[in-house]
């Protein structure tokens, strides 16, 4: 990449203070940028790095460019939240990284599919019958798509995803390697003999748009019907989302959270990593829920925060904490 | 699908209220239901509704065909247990649905094995020298399969799966995409610098006869001698089971659940998800292990409850919390 | 393999009891070894066997070997600790297996890579432009590696790894079946409307020398810089290690456990399955973490043992559950 400060002042209205057609080819950390290399300040602690930095150009917030003496030697580009806009540029900067649409030769894809000519296939892609994939979406190499796969559009599936067969995908949607869509639930009848007969599943998954999924989470297909993924919901790395289960839109999650079969969660939740939540629950909308908790019956009040194994309001466990640790103190 | 009526009574030996050339093309939840469906009611608290589905047919238990009012533009199949012949139904449905046995052009398998001619090996897969798969086996897409690796029949094994050298499996398994069977356990040596030397791994993985292995869950295989799961064992998703672990027949384990080296799980288990085991314990048969519990003794008392990190008897440590309530609230 | 005692005594420098040409075609534990087998004895607990075993050579401690009365049918080889002398042995056996180094036709290899004449390198392999490979190392099937990646010498990546563009890999390294390394960190800034906005990543990992990294194990690369993993780390199975961390050398983490942004993990620490550290905070040298913890906060003091969640030193956690019990029980 090579870009002048110009380039980037226009992309966010904002003032230079230097030298606008300072030249950058990276973007680095302040205390680890070298020459010819933007950086940002949008954050107070790293005031003094200001005047040591090796970074020409900076993209620094205007609440900190008052503190700072300018450098002649430098140019700065003062926006509102320096941070924001540094995402925004990094966001642009990947998007107009080329994508070649092409069907890699090394590719398997069955009869009666129907991709868009503006898709990219990588080597080794397995595409099943009836599937569609729509305009500008990506598919990484060693990814199996079964059949009649739904994927929208501008999509990317990273490498090594393995789609079972009827699930569908919004737009925009990100998934990272190793991701299993639409495997069996978990679901088996006890026998009088002690052995367990298997609940097949006839259920799909329907994944809404901009969803982002990361690398080695599963999810399950339903047993009937489908297991919902809404629009907008952020899905961390190594979670497992069982038959059934429905996430509304919005909600994010992190990494090695597991939920059981047919739980509802609401919209907007925040749910910490390593979080587990029993079978047949609902969780109210807005629902923020700290990591390793143990969710074991519906939580009905929207908007709480929510602790402990099984959890309890946050403010109600913080005070039984106390008060517990105080009765062995004066025991 | 097309059934008729009949054509589903005769499989349960049942009596049909209705027309019994009643013709269903799908099977569906009784709320969702849709004209030429399958429906059914096993349980109580859907008797409503009954009156109201637009499943034409219905298959419906004893006990509660009494308590309804039947319609005559619907019919009925009255069984025993109406949710136990659902799923004998959707395995049959499940079953006729035709396996292609061929090997793709596209796979790779090396010289001297024997595959069986009634064995079905999708696109990219790899199979290692000396390996056996037995008739009606089928081995998706991009699945790995090393050498001297035994797969007995009627096998499902899905896409994406990768299988160390001398794995053993047995009859009528399903293992899910993602899995990694044989490993090399977590085992090193601390040197006297600091560093750790890796202990050689040389066993196996034994696997029996109907078990199932949920998604991305991972076996090691056993320094010495073999990592066990017995047969009728299942396994739900991103489950960690270390090197020379033994789990006996018809135990199931739900999700993100793990067990540490050496460590002997008895018969009939049921155990929750998130579950942590330490190494070399053994565990009774018949016990059942709350999901997120932390076992780190053995459990030598068949047939308990067990719960809390470290896990004591159900009874106990609710008995514990409870008291430990009311010291805090008197306090 | 066929090795006689003499060839595992010169190893060793170690004396010999009994006939020095005695053939051994397997190496196994006591009670299962069958004839012309190598068994080890290096704990007092399996003393008896020592009489009864079908093996006919014995590696064994020399403070075990005054408490047995040997037998004229039975050779032994008397080494310091017949433990380690196993591993070594077992390490020795491993290395003698030959690795043969080509590049099979059926791997998709993209130009401007430069890959050692002596790598090998499997079926459905993808390696990316300006990709790097040293000298005697192996990548498994189905494996893809992204552009401008970087694998030192004598590393062995299994099969159906998944490692993203410009992820840089020391030599002496070990990663599993199913490993990903580079996705995306799980970072998002949320918008007024409720929508999450991606924050673009364009850091990577750098792995040091002599690390292992377990089956199905995730390493997100960093925002900007580095996420890093430093020499001798030991990574088990299901791991979770989010986007700018860094591990100190020769730590070791078990199963499961997972590792929040930007957390600073130090050298020789001793980390537990299904431990979570939250995110931005730092862990001192030397610590030990039991499993299940929840690390909340920095640990500053070094060479300690922690324990529950949120964690606090083991002896105190010890005593405070203690006390509690009494208190409950005098209650």
């Amino acid at each position: 990449m090579t870009y002048t400060a110009h380039d980037i002042a226009i992309l966010f209205n904002a003032n230079i203070i230097g030298c606008s057609s300072a030249r950058v080819h990276n973007i680095l950390p302040i205390e680890k940028a070298t020459e010819n290399c933007l950086t940002f300040l949008a954050n107070e602690k790293y005031l003094s790095f200001c005047a040591t930095t090796n970074a020409n150009v900076i993209l620094i917030s205007s609440k900190l460019f008052h503190k700072i003496i300018p450098s002649f030697h430098k140019t700065y580009i003062v926006v509102e939240d320096a941070y924001i806009a540094l995402q925004q540029l990094l966001q642009l900067v990947q998007q107009q990284r080329t994508i070649e649409y092409n069907i890699h030769s090394l590719s398997c894809i069955e009869h009666n599919t129907m991709i868009d000519k503006n898709v990219g296939i990588d080597a080794f892609v397995y595409i099943g019958s009836d599937s569609m994939i729509a305009e500008y979406s990506h598919i990484g190499s060693h990814t199996h798509i079964g059949k009649n796969v739904i994927i929208g559009r501008n999509c990317r599936i990273y490498s090594g995803v393995h789609i079972y067969d009827n699930v569908v995908i919004g737009n925009n949607c990100i998934i990272h390697s190793g991701v299993v869509l639409g495997s069996d639930g978990f679901g088996f009848t006890k026998q009088n003999d002690g052995t367990y007969l298997k609940v097949p599943h006839f259920g799909n998954i329907i994944i809404g748009n901009d969803v982002e999924i990361g690398s080695n989470t599963t999810i399950d297909r339903a047993t009937l019907g489908s297991t919902i993924i809404d629009n907008g919901v952020k899905l961390d790395n190594l979670i497992h989302i069982a038959h059934n289960v429905v996430i509304g839109e919005n909600t994010v999650i992190a990494a090695q959270t597991g939920i059981s079969g047919s739980t509802i969660i609401g919209k907007n939740c925040m749910i910490g990593g390593q979080v587990g939540f029993v079978g047949h629950i609902s969780v109210a909308d807005g629902s923020k829920i700290n990591g390793k908790s143990g969710v074991t019956k519906s939580i009905k009040i929207p908007n709480m925060t929510w602790d402990g194994n099984p959890v309890q309001p946050f403010h109600k466990l913080k005070r039984q904490q106390i008060l517990m640790k105080q009765l062995i103190e004066k025991y």
